[in-house]
Formats: C-alpha cells, structure tokens, sequence
C-alpha cells in the first residue's frame, strides 16, 4: 500500500496538464458548445452534488452574468421524490459529475430534458448515463481520481462552467489570463510550504469557518467540504454576508476562519469581516493575493479564473492537515467514489 | 431587565394569532395577489438573508411546484457588487425581510424591478424600504419581535409563501388543513416538555448536524440557525442527501445529529440516514411524526404546512438549550436586527 496522501498528491499535481489540455482546446469546446447554446436560454438550472455542486455555485454566478437571468440551483428532490411537473422549454440545463454515475444526477438532467431543456453534461466520461442523457458534453479529460476526495476534476470543472459561460456570452476573459492559468496553477504546486505552516496553525482547532463572496465563494464551500473530507475537521462554508447574519456570534478564539479572496469587487467585503473578528480575538488565516495572506494568490489573474489556484491553495491546505492530524486523505473512512442518493 | 428567554417566549406565543389572522386572511391575500402574477411568471428569484433566507428555501419548493420552474435563490453580490446587467421581463421576484430594512434586500428587490421583474415583498413593515419596491406586499402582521432571533415572523414567512404559490397554481392545499394550522401550532406550544428533554441530551454537545429533504430542509437550516443564534451552539443544517456526500465522515459519537422530516415523499430518506448512523453510535433526535420521535409532530397537516409546526418545535428546542445554557435567548452577543451587508 502507498504513502497516505500520495493518491491526492498525485491527483494534484496532473492539473496543469489536465488545466493546460482544457485551454488549448478552449476554441474547440466554446465553438461546439454554441449550437447547444444558441439561442440564449431563457432561464438555467445546474444540477451536481458533493464538490460538483460546489463547482455548480462557481457556475451559477458564471452563467447569470452571461445570460443576464437569475440561475437556479436544483432542488433534485422536486423530480425524484415530488414529481413536479416541470416546463423547461426554452431553458438551459447542466448537470455536472466527476463519473457521470451519480444515478440523482444524470435522472434529474434527464427528467429536465423531458420537460424541453437543452442540457449540457460537465464529466470526466463520455460514456456515462450523465453525458448520455445531455445535448453536449465538456469531457474534463481529468481522468480517474486516485484519491476519493476530487481535486482535478473540481478545479477542471470550474473551468468547463467559465468555457459554457463564453459559449452564451461576454465573459471579459482575455486569452492571455487563459494562457497564465496552467503555469499559475504549476508555481503554486511547487510551493507547498504556505499550507504547511497554516496547517500547523489548524493543528489543534475543533472547527473552521471559511468564508467568500461572488465568484470565490465557491471556495469557501469547497475548501470546508474537502478539509472535512480529506482531514476530518469540522469545517463549514459561509457567504460572508450570511456569515455576519448570525453564525458570528459563535466566532471567538476557538473557531478559527478561513477568509478567502481574490483581486476583484468582493475582496473588500471579505477583508473587512476578517480583520474585524481578528481584533476581537478569532484567529484568522487569509487565501488571498493580500500581502499579509498565509496562503497567497497570484494577484494578476481575473477573478473568475483565480478560483482556480485558490482551490488548488485550499487543496494543499486539506493535504497538509490530513497528513499533520495522521489521516489518509485518500480513503477517508464512510465515503465511496459513487454516492447513490434518491 | 426581564428575565431570560422572555422576549423570545412571548414571540413563540403569539404564533397562533399571528397564523389565525393570516389563514383568516388567505382568500383576500391570494385574490389580491392574482392580478400581479397571472400570467403565470417565466421564472422566479427569491431574495432574502439569515432566517427569511431559510424561508426562501421553502419558498422555492412551493413556488417551483406552482410554475414548473426552477426557482433561483438571489446570489446579491451579482446585483450589488458586480452589477451584471440583467433582463427580468416575465420574471416574478419576491423579497423577504422581517423589517423591510435590510439594505441588501430592498436594493436587490429594487434591481430585478428595474430589469422588467414583477416584484412582491414579504414583510411586517407595508412602509419599509422593501415594501415600497414592490407591486405587491404580503403584510406579515407578525408585529415587532422582543427577541433578536425571528421566531413569529419566520413561520409568517412559511405562510406567506405557501399564499403565493396557492395564487400561481394549484398547491393542493385544502382548506381544512389550513384551518387546522393555528391550533395545531397552539397544541405544540402548550407542550414544551419534549424539547426541554431534547435539550437535556444536546446539554454538552459540541455541535449538532440539523438534516432534512424537500419541504423541510428549510427546517433543519433554521433549527441550525436558531440554535446557533440563541442558544450558541455550534449546529449546521444539511440536506439529508448532500450530508451524505461528504460530511458524514465526521459524523459519530461526538456530533449528534437532527433528524427533521414530515408525513411525505421526503420521508424515508431521513429515516434511512438516521437510523443508519444511530447503529453506528451518532445520538440521534428525531423531530418527525414517528412513534419514536423526540420532538413529535401532528402526522395529519400535509407537508408543506407541516414546516410551521416543525419550525415551532425547533424554536422550543433553540430556547430550552438557551436557559440550560445559562444564554439567554433575546440578546445573543454579537448580533442586532438589522445587518447591514453591501
């Protein structure tokens, strides 16, 4: 048996090939996309659970400001449990999952498709009953995770959501912020030290709170999702406006927070929660392209895009902890690689 | 100074009025309605924060039932921060705030109103910001509540949306059930003995896993909410199937976990779950129907309406852990009506 954690090193370290493979067929994907996606669609929904729903939160925020409608998160129960008579005529769909065999959501894409979507599948498998089910396919090209927790995929399909997003509309997204990802993506997996010192100083915390705004909010949710996953800490995910309209009040010195920026118009919201609980006493760890941050961020790329190396920062972060607290990342006890849920 | 929870209490006991005048009202509320959301809406967006955003996870099962429709819950930031220009003719937007002053509510209420959406406000306050936004107000009459934590307003908000979706299309709501709700809630109230037993068993926990599906799963996000907010205890809300996906690693012996669901369709799936983890030693309570629940629940009152009774045993729980916490419940550290958030 291999060294814990080296499936989720491995995993890790493939992104920027797996990142590099996604933008040099940008144009390819963007272009086959437009037939599914012409005309613009009257409303959206995403459909993903897990990470894959975490990813969906970093679409919803793409695909609203691409088509200029407000974007639905699915509620699957409605179609599984309730069988809600649904009118989707019009409508864009995506369902997004590593394997393609999460059975809720390739039955949810599929009873939208039924109700008149167009659907797009966002997955690691052509073949699957999720990329079956859709009208197109963006194929990750992340391969088999080594690791139960997902790293490449999640951070591939938050660029498949920003790649259906040019396929609607402007995203103002220069090809040259394209090109710099995969390199910014190598530069923070050679860097590793910032996680381990942020680690030690989550050695001993009962919990986390981690928390975003806008396009990075996505991170905070996945950044808890994973350090609960791979590392067993009891981390949650919080806007940082919804943060402030209650759980600060269990803030303090014994629950520490992850605050998770980039350079953009919700930096100085998340700055400002930040700094205000650290001078009343909660220890505070900052990803972000401040120069004060435990885990910096390279500050040139576009917000949208600099969700992807803040969650390979947030990956490292999850790894290093695994590893001081005597956990396997890799095999996190209770959890399978296919969660069937009804 | 009043003694503790007595702001708190007197708000829990004005549920029944509240809730008879609202169902004494629902014909007139529902015909007033009709002129602004027939025809029937394109799409819906709900805005809300803190417990009116739990409301509005409520909101968009019973509004996504009516229109057939997936029904997005606001991202704000995209509105405040980003301004991503939006077209929201045809599209129904309903905001929900206690006062009517929350600044984010009314200026993203404002925003879709502009952008062509017909607009209805949830609110105590037919003069706030947020009413005078709207085509239309659904006056909660809920009055001011004496404690910090929403108690009678949250589960107005239940009914109002319940209202709304009755005016979009069918709910298949009778009106004996309806009729039913005001007692119902005034027979919970007149039995706190249940929570003050819950609580009992919760009066060393670390943190609780709250867990529900469909109708309910606004429930266990405002069991969570309520019970960190008055009672400072460390709970989280999940859906029953996205707990599954992930943090049930951490569940176990030290987490105990809230089992919330109602008579329906939603059911089984957390009686699978908790049964299951309460054979691998996590302390489970039940706030459901079931002959062996803690927190029982009348099994007559259909699903939908079955969320204010649950949100009431969940408010008795969130108090009883308060005083035998030495909390006290109306003021919580760190917290004031109205948040201000950009």
């Amino acid at each position: 048996m291999s060294r814990a954690g080296a499936g989720m090193a491995a995993d890790m370290a493939a992104q920027p090939a797996t990142l590099a493979a996604l933008v040099d067929a940008r144009a390819r994907i963007v272009g086959s996309l437009r037939s599914t996606l012409r005309p613009p669609p009257a409303g959206a929904v995403i459909v993903g659970r897990g990470s894959s729903d975490y990813a969906a939160v970093f679409g919803r925020y793409a695909l609203e400001a691409a088509i200029g409608r407000p974007v639905a998160l699915a509620a699957p129960s409605l179609t599984t449990l309730y069988d809600v008579e649904l009118d989707l005529r019009g409508w864009l769909a995506v369902g997004v999952s590593q394997s393609g065999r999460t059975p809720e959501v390739a039955a949810v894409l599929s009873a939208y498709a039924d109700a008149g979507a167009r659907t797009v599948a966002i997955t690691n498998e052509r073949e699957s009953p999720l990329a079956r089910a859709a009208d197109a396919v963006v194929e990750l090209g992340a391969g088999v995770e080594a690791a139960v927790p997902a790293t490449k995929t999640f951070t591939a399909e938050l660029v498949a959501f920003a790649l259906i997003a040019e396929a609607l509309g402007r995203t103002g997204l220069m090809a040259s912020a394209w090109s710099a990802l995969p390199d910014a993506v190598a530069r923070l997996l050679a860097d590793p030290e910032p996680a381990e010192l942020a680690a030690a100083r989550l050695a001993d915390a009962a919990g986390l709170a981690c928390v975003a705004r806008g396009h990075l909010l996505c991170i905070a949710l996945e950044a808890a999702f994973k350090l609960r996953e791979a590392a067993g800490l009891r981390a949650e995910g919080w806007s940082a406006a919804d943060f402030r309209h209650g759980p600060v009040t269990v803030a303090g010195a014994d629950l520490p927070l992850l605050a998770v920026s980039a350079a953009g118009p919700a930096a100085a919201d998340v700055a400002e929660l930040a700094d205000r609980l650290e001078r009343t006493g909660t220890p505070v760890l900052r990803l972000s392209p401040s120069a004060i941050a435990d885990l910096p961020l390279d500050p040139s790329l576009p917000e949208p895009l600099a969700t992807v190396p803040a969650a390979v920062r947030a990956q490292q972060l999850a790894l290093a902890l695994a590893l001081r607290r005597g956990v396997n990342p890799d095999r996190p006890p209770g959890l399978s690689k296919v969660t069937p849920t009804a």
